[in-house]
């Protein structure tokens, strides 16, 4: 039987949906991308409300399975689809661990800090940022950048292997040298210290990575 | 061999704590609890900051191995002890991650409005709360718990057995009762649904869950 390949709902440019495309390329498992604009109105739909009450991105619908929350999805990948591809979370159980509290540090610690740069500078086109926030929002996310860095020991987050922990963090950091490239001066890039910068070279080597870029980021 | 028993650091009445506390027991897996002291600054000491750099509870200590962080304690205990008491996550794949996304939810949703309700009534001991503030919080808080009661067909958040989306959830729910106890006039209970009521009893009725009652609520 001709199993119905699994949609996956994105906005180009979410982190949270570039973590999902990450994770479905490493685990080789076939899915139909579905952009969704977010200007658009497309999120607001009826029937996008079906899959995702909260009408945000990422989604997937996988077999008549509506699933959100893109850290619920990561596992629910590896839980359905165990042979498929590579494993998301390391195999030994102390290193997955590690790599399960990284990623659960970064959605608790480091996404408000960046939620807020990116606030403040790319998607309000504040003519007048708040100086002092962003300030202190930088501050926060070198402690917690720095924190990451201290637990890493290899090319990867855990070890020499890529895991879902660097799916999670990646896109987010991305964020920081698009803000650079979309309004140069805030000099966001600062906060990239060369281990992570190596580190960002690591995850962008993948052989996927390719495929898994913001379209919009291209233009 | 005689194994050492893990080390469980809680604080009396943490959330986080209490919801590693149930899935210990959960588990059956034998474990030490030390109970920290806030206002005694044992959270600072150099021995615990070795434990866990954010200085927070819970952490525990498996065969010295540190780990931090609710979220990644509870899946670090399915996955070191499969065999051990009950397993914290629905054994079918689809419950499973509607598990796993209302406990991500319960974190990222949940917690904010919940620690401003504590934070202005209970903590800070404020002669004049935000009135606003804690009403834009309760708001929001409303929204959050009828979504996932919508989601919730049985006794418990996903079907008729408990899970570890269950004790997220729980402790903090039950600190809305905890403000009304101490600080009576704010009817924080009336956040909590008749079908809510229900599946707090539920939680209340588990055979270990006394043993998990913060202490200091005792008194």
């Amino acid at each position: 039987m001709q199993r119905e390949p699994l949609t996956f709902y994105y906005g180009s440019g979410s982190p949270f949906a570039w973590r999902v495309w990450l994770a479905l390329e490493h685990k080789q498992i076939p899915y139909r991308a579905k952009r969704l604009s977010f200007d658009a109105g497309d999120l607001q739909t009826s029937a996008y409300t079906a899959i995702n009450p909260r009408q945000q991105v990422p989604a997937i619908v996988d077999n008549s399975f509506s699933l959100y929350e893109s850290a619920a999805i990561v596992d629910y990948l590896e839980d359905q689809y165990p042979q498929s591809g590579a494993p998301l979370w390391p195999q030994e159980v102390r290193a997955r661990a590690v790599a399960r509290r990284i990623a659960t540090e970064v959605d608790l610690y480091v996404v408000p800090p960046i939620d807020t740069l990116i606030t403040q500078t790319l998607v309000g086109r504040q003519a007048t940022p708040d100086v002092e926030l962003l300030a202190t929002s930088g501050q926060t996310l070198a402690r917690e950048l720095a924190l990451i860095e201290q637990s890493m020991a290899g090319r990867f987050i855990v070890g020499s292997t890529v895991s879902a922990a660097d799916f999670t963090l990646y896109p987010l950091v991305a964020f920081l040298r698009r803000i650079d490239i979309k309004r140069p001066g805030y000099d966001m890039s600062r906060l990239i210290s060369a281990r992570l910068q190596l580190w960002m070279t690591a995850v962008e080597s993948l052989s996927y990575f390719d495929k898994t870029y913001p379209p919009h980021w291209r233009e």
